[in-house]
């Protein structure tokens, strides 16, 4: 049995892998089933093997627990509820439960997070915001445990099943929407360059405005990190120069609300004389004076579609489903954007 | 063997409740264990017998999944995941993963919410907001598996371990705040009245106006259900009488956020023309133009609290730890609030 020819047709069996590792089978059924009574250096070694050959555990099915693991890289974030409440959807209907982790931090000695799901055996996994490495996802995969990632980010990486939204095409209408009220000085507060989703919504905004024949002023875009008080910092630097944009693309709700204070103590009227649009339609967003006009980011139905997908891939590994999807974002008007001051329109 | 003397020793053996329901031992475990392959017919009687007797699993520690359930009646709260924060900080100390699941609806048919966390054995449960019916408590305790109600509502029955928060002094610090600044027309918001913490609040207020010697004005005081809406709506109704009050105490801050719509819609100011306190504390207070002063519930340490003290009972079902705790409530002063246009304060 040679590595190569094992993995081309995944025919190793846990009795061949536990030949190569000189250990028994049960030995290696306990690695699989997580177990903590095997020692590390045994457990590294199966764990090689297990990847060497690419095994995947049949019959995973009659195994599983009724639970599917949902994980934030961190629950700070403001919308982290409503991918909860999506993924519980889908659990409910399935009689399935929801193990809910944070990956930052979640660690045990000896013992990491993806041995901790192995051993629990859920249906599957939904990651929000957080991608596996190399041996997590040979883990996971060993064990037959299907993933997707939940990712309003846009970086996925490639090959991973997930579900996003389509963040360029809400830059594109949440600039349009201003030009179409008649603004030229148009700011923007992009969200940190490092997440994709940040790039595309600045780079739709870009769009807007090319193909309306105003031009980009690179100095009315500045970088924030999506938090409250980026917006507020940021917008009072684009508020405070001479030639202050007459609307402003927020990034998203939260920075849209830093703005607000910002205009606030500038005593600017929004949207007498500032236009604010956000991203993602927090519940907020309808509450805040004025409501917010946003671009929506179905959260909820992602994090559903998501959860569906991975149980899709739990009872059809090979399932033709699509394994990247976006859904769509979609402009809502309230009452933060206006015709500029002054203007005909 | 009788059942009231099992009752008062609680000494009935597995053996034993398996020759009164005149079924196998290894039944009674599967029942235990909330196997599904009992006739429906057997675990009922079984259960029954292991609540007449009292019965309580022993050596439940060394069958544990490294597991923790949260249960919310409905995820819709907007401090829901301050909750679920709070018991994921202590889950994650203590290496267990959260099972988080809705009770509202939760029920597959011929499996209840109650069975499925029997079958999976968690350290302990945490319910928000939600009680447990005879049959349920009967149920865990069988499975020696503990409950702690994390009690934002203030009435979680007796006997029943939980950790609340201090409403009605939360009341009294919001309105004599309002009466220190100079107001005497002050209204006020309620919660729905079958909520215990609503009657809290309400009675806190009033105490404070009975202290300072300002009279109780009855038509002053309105019923909401704590969401935004009933802030607008019931807001708009206080603030277009033509004796309106210069402050109002609206309960939570969702229905203060609701009453700055009305205020807004009727061209008044906050806070020249009206003080507003929330309840809560959601990070939103602190966004919203202006920001609401309000009172603090600390509800991540409430969750932590309920956590801890869950797993205290997973170690020592005897201990002598508190089970009925309230964490107290502070006073937050933002901009909401100031002294009554043409005070001489």
């Amino acid at each position: 049995m040679k590595p190569s020819k094992a993995v081309e047709t995944q025919t190793a069996t846990l009795a061949e892998i536990a030949r190569e590792a000189g250990v028994s089978a049960p030995t290696v059924s306990k690695v699989l089933n997580g177990r903590a009574d095997v020692a590390p250096a045994t457990r590294t070694r199966v764990e090689d093997l297990l990847r060497v050959y690419g095994y995947r555990r049949r019959r995973a099915e009659a195994t599983r627990s009724p639970l599917i693991d949902l994980v934030f890289h961190e629950l700070e974030s403001a919308w982290a509820l409503e991918v909860i409440r999506g993924v519980e959807n889908v659990a409910r209907d399935a009689g399935l439960s929801v193990v809910l982790s944070e990956s930052a931090g979640r660690l045990t000695p000896g013992r990491t997070w993806a041995d901790q799901v192995a051993a629990r055996r859920p249906h599957g996994v939904v990651l929000v915001l957080s991608g596996l490495d190399e041996s997590q996802r040979a883990l996971l995969t060993s064990r037959s445990i299907p993933f997707v990632v939940m990712d309003p980010a846009g970086d996925p990486g490639a090959d991973v099943p997930s579900i996003g939204a389509t963040n360029w095409q809400g830059g594109l209408a949440a600039t349009r929407h201003l030009v179409e009220l008649g603004h030229t000085r148009i700011g923007a507060i992009s969200g940190p360059s490092r997440m994709m989703c940040s790039r595309a919504r600045v780079d739709g905004y870009r769009a807007a405005l090319e193909t309306a024949g105003v031009p980009v002023d690179g100095s009315l875009i500045v970088t924030g990190d999506f938090h409250h008080e980026a917006g507020y910092r940021l917008g009072l630097e684009l508020l405070r120069r001479p030639d202050r944009p007459t609307a402003v693309f927020a990034g998203n709700d939260l920075q849209a609300l830093g703005l607000y204070e910002a205009a606030r103590e500038l005593g600017l009227r929004i949207p007498e004389d500032l236009s604010v649009v956000g991203f993602d339609d927090l519940p907020v967003a309808r509450w805040v004076g004025p409501p917010l006009t946003t671009v929506r980011q179905p959260l909820t139905e992602m994090a559903e579609a998501a959860a569906k997908l991975v149980l899709d891939l739990a009872r059809e590994p090979e399932s033709s489903a699509a394994r990247r999807v976006e859904l769509a974002t979609s402009l809502v008007v309230r009452s933060s954007t206006a015709a500029p001051a002054g203007s005909e329109r």
